[in-house]
């Protein structure tokens, strides 16, 4: 028996674009016998169905087979501070159900998970889907993640979460691949998924309690070597002088730009505001106050942007999280800095522009984690190879 | 016939251990008279040879086939503001022959094209290596540069060159493939050739006339959108506060840490120095005030490369460039910094250290990029369509 070699066929296939047994012989070089018995594998494993017939070229029309995207399904789950998102797709990302949840990340794995795999049952139902169809779930956490092992590391609003095995415990209940990753890191790969497919190049920025940044360079997300990657809170800026961080640090960016400095400054001034959605509430309501110190923000921001722009060169720098629903004012502040301070090459194409996924970057981000692990050659033969026993 | 499998082949027999024909065709699946005729391609275009004998099972021994690395040659070119330096490789990166000369970036690239071209033919000729064993040369050049189309893009300090078809130049003498890339980038991968071959997460600091960076992250060299991704000389630290920069902007770490603001604040105390090498010259005669001086150059290159290690997450972070050449005192200033600015995951595991590829980071790594082109999926199928016609 050849080896790797039926995630090479699958590939020929996974354009969409139907063929015949006879295109994939050819294509492969393979004999009949071989291509028939890996296409075999294939559509048992529910990735490749026939479609439609072919055009005739005389005698019995030859079968068309192709990529079956709503074969099987996918799960994508993003957790945040208060509130958990799931959604089911197929393997095209197409959403088909959603469930929405507040939930305290702070209740610790067992309490949160036990939602999750209650909420993939649950999907499933609703879809009238079988445990067997889910291919893999994709889970993003909201802190510091190990992504080969999926453990959170010193995750500072996670108590209870230091190293826990999260995808033993999923898998204790739904036996699937689960594949977890941090929050930022799957915004940046659900915004790429839905909205910036054909750009290799994209950094996408959360502000919300925290500022943190998801890095897609040369196609791929990047993680760096201890998964840290993306790191641009701790930043210090000057404007941050002398102001305590949560890291144990001062003068960072998160001290001045992220929403708790945002709430402390306006109640300063009398406003009535005690999170990120307050300010921007009171933003929406046309406030001076509020829309100044979003705008000083946004500089603030800018000033790291620009960094990552020199550094990493995007095409595409995309602001998200709960913050980033101040609108233009934020995004203002953040291009004022960014073509000041970056070079005139890097900033000639770049585009700055609010997450358009919104609140679903995350879920979508995570339904693509996991379907690109269902697709990939290696996953593909694991597949096969248990199939054939 | 078969499309894109010549390639496939090859991969079998990259990791450099013998293979017999049946053993081929028994990994790929493919007819034996297939695989006969991609192994004929392969050695007619230099890649596999045969390799001694296999142990025989009765009858006639099977020959076994085997990657040739000593078959083709590339050549790697490093050009410098004042220098050029070009080595001649084998496959596996192993130099078989060098030259170096002293030659002004700034005469144009007809005349230092011109050089290239009689060098990698005076490399042959020392070697007898015909110009048909060539397979690709690689190119570093100190500026902006458009990977793809070999261009540079506004350098600098290289009059005449700007969006030079530097490729096109050096095939009218030499018809083979031309890569080109910026010095750092190449230091970057020569760096990782040669020394840290493990290492899927390095950035390479230049430290010189200009301060740059080249940055591997997954595995791969991250050029960014536009080619300019690296570009750490013109972050703002406020010790740079008011003084100009040779980008037009003013603060930037270039202008208070490379070595011309070094040799200005030497002359300013009665030294006689005018380049980075005085500088160094002075440190290792243990002049105090040169000591202060480029640890102080440390510890401004710490700010900037504490904020890449928050966001890229390197695991190994090499300084090279002739500053560097002043030995611990600036790697002690950047570490200084680093440790105290970045988080803790990500500077448990990290390294910061002299480059040990030294004045041959750039060649090897040019060496190495012409490689990777000619070894390259894409590559060996274009070279076997060629061959068949």
């Amino acid at each position: 028996m050849a080896d790797v070699k039926t995630s090479d066929v699958f590939e020929l296939l996974r354009d969409g674009s139907p063929k015949t047994r006879a295109e994939l012989a050819r294509s492969t070089g393979l004999a009949r016998s071989t291509i028939a018995a890996r296409i075999d594998t294939l559509i048992r494993l529910g990735l490749v169905a026939p479609y439609g017939d072919a055009v005739s070229t005389g005698g019995r029309p030859p079968s068309l087979l192709a990529l079956n995207p709503t074969a099987r399904v996918v799960v994508g789950v993003d957790l945040g501070a208060t509130h958990a998102r799931a959604v089911l797709t197929d393997l095209s990302g197409r959403i088909l159900a959603e469930e929405r949840e507040d939930l305290d990340i702070a209740e610790g794995p067992e309490k949160v998970l036990g939602w999750v795999t209650r909420t993939v049952r649950s999907l499933l139902r609703r879809e009238k889907r079988r445990i067997a169809d889910l291919a893999a779930i994709g889970i993003g956490l909201p802190g510091p993640v190990e992504h080969a092992t999926g453990r959170a590391i010193n995750p500072p609003i996670m108590p209870g979460w230091d190293r826990y095995d999260v995808p033993a415990r999923v898998r204790r209940d739904l036996d699937v691949p689960v594949l977890i990753d941090n929050d930022v890191n799957i915004m940046a790969l659900g915004e790429k998924h839905a909205h910036f497919p054909d750009v290799d190049d994209l950094v996408f920025i959360k502000v919300s309690t925290g500022i943190g940044a998801g890095i897609i360079s040369g196609g791929s997300l990047q993680r760096g070597a201890m998964g840290t990657a993306g790191d641009v809170g701790h930043v210090r800026l000057r404007r941050a002088d002398g102001v305590a961080c949560r890291c144990g640090n001062e003068g960072c960016l998160e001290a001045v730009a992220a929403s708790p400095a945002l709430t402390a400054e306006l109640r300063s001034v009398g406003e009535d505001v005690h999170s990120g959605s307050d300010v921007v509430d009171l933003v929406r309501s046309g406030n001076v106050a509020a829309i100044q110190v979003v705008r000083q923000a946004g500089r603030d921001m800018g000033e790291v942007v620009a960094m990552v722009v020199n550094f990493i060169n995007p095409s595409v720098v995309v602001v998200g999280g709960a913050l980033s629903a101040a609108g233009e004012h934020l995004i203002a502040g953040i291009r004022e800095t960014v073509y000041q301070r970056s070079l005139p090459l890097a900033t000639e194409h770049l585009r700055i522009v609010p997450s358009a996924a919104g609140e679903r970057a995350g879920v979508i981000g995570a339904a693509a984690m996991a379907i690109s692990h269902v697709l990939s050659p290696e996953e593909i033969e694991r597949a096969s190879l248990a199939l054939q026993g």
